[in-house]
């Protein structure tokens, strides 16, 4: 059974998340009905981060097997169009090796979040961006992401709930910058904790107003308290832009060689 | 009574466009909701251009008059509370005098037309951009555009229905550039005749296309021929971007001059 991997772009709004629920549309459920419309199998796809409610995605990636081994653009053009009315799309479709996993095989996410800044209510970007009136300096803000970069226990920056065994993660890069009345922030690690995006912006957002300094942000780090962290920002604003992988050469060599020593096993333990 | 110049931006998709209408939703009757809201008058808000059902301003020009002399500023977020939820903000108020029409002393107004140029369909853009798959050649389409400027008789490119006394239009500007998968359509002129933006749209895009050349172009100008004209594109791309005035003090001196002018011939007949 062919493997396919899609890079999916998806207007969150309407979905309880990315995860299929009992009590609400998600955007999973939208693929899995879209592969059920194309070729009538019901298979579950797996994606490499569970977005929350309300977030979105230009750049997720998900992965489902096919029973038969149809061309790539073949299934990025028939999902596309099961899929519609909804607000998600293929924007790549690819076939890779069994071993690939959207989750598992990723060593890397990235993530913008777009706040709109600016007095009057929002008309366009209603859900889209968050909505923040007070004048923010946006180069405070980058000036204090900089705390963020690094191996740190982020037990202050992610939700109660949280289900990841550590709160120790390592930020690659975390920028923040203003294009008109929008501050654009933009942060990658290998993996994130659950909420930790929004709750290293809703403090980053202090910093703007000028109510935190940068030395408040390392104090909140130092604290590993959840209850030192400033208002979680709105989902609103949250995009998973990408996740990346090892070359496919890379992914396909370890796949092999992981099969080779499998076999080798194998035949070992028979001897 | 004060007369109160407000500039508006609208996410168009829920209205039946800027006029009052007995069918559905309009921009002007929620302007005028919202200052019902506010004062509690019943007044009628005049507007620069009656932008078409699902058609969107970001620089929309209304006036209206108050009984009471408010601050700008407070009729401006008065407005923007009472608004609420519909997609319609003020995003600037200024205090006019009574000669100031948002319709009459207009002196040009210019449209943004925006085409969102790729294979999947959209998901946030829904709505907000003419969705159109085939790969299109914007610097032609600019070149083809500049057939249009200047003074032509334009009732290829008018709506059968356009009320307009004459099908001749002056058009000042018109350009077309591409910025990632966007193709973008700027054009301003004095006046526009009903569907005139949309039409000429929809003609370039048979231009970016490879389907017309710019002799087509001028050739359906010439024809002065709805039947000439190309499909014409769909209201979602469509943005009322700005409309201009004369400055304010020029503006002022000439109503004062046209009351002096009153005055002296009220004072010339009495004598």
């Amino acid at each position: 059974m062919p493997r396919y991997k899609f890079t999916v772009e998806y207007d969150g709004r309407p979905y309880c998340g990315w995860q299929r629920q009992s009590n609400g549309p998600s955007v999973q459920a939208a693929l899995e009905r879209a592969i059920k419309g194309f070729t009538g199998e019901a298979v579950a796809v797996g994606g490499a981060g569970r977005t929350d409610t309300g977030v979105h995605a230009t750049g997720q990636v998900g992965h489902a097997d096919l029973e038969k081994d149809w061309p790539a653009e073949t299934v990025m053009k028939a999902m596309n169009f099961h899929i519609q009315p909804d607000p998600v799309v293929l924007l790549d479709c690819e076939k890779m090796h069994e071993g690939f996993d959207a989750r598992f095989s990723a060593i890397r996410r990235s993530y913008r979040y777009r706040i709109f800044n600016r007095g009057a209510q929002l008309t366009f970007e209603k859900g889209l961006a968050w909505h923040v009136k007070a004048d923010l300096d946006a180069e405070a803000m980058h000036i204090a992401a900089q705390e963020f970069i690094g191996h740190h226990d982020f037990t202050t920056f992610r939700h109660t709930k949280c289900q990841a065994k550590s709160p120790e993660k390592t930020l690659e890069s975390f920028s923040v910058r203003r294009e008109g009345q929008v501050v654009i922030a933009e942060c990658s690690s290998r993996s994130f904790l659950h909420n930790q995006v929004r709750s290293m912006v809703g403090s980053l957002k202090l910093v703007g107003e000028g109510k935190w300094t940068p030395q408040d942000v390392r104090d909140a780090l130092a604290a590993r308290d959840r209850k030192a962290c400033g208002p979680v920002a709105p989902a609103d604003g949250l995009y998973l832009t990408a996740v990346d992988y090892r070359s496919k050469a890379k992914d396909t060599e370890n796949h092999l060689a992981k099969q080779a020593e499998k076999a080798l096993k194998a035949a070992q333990e028979q001897g």
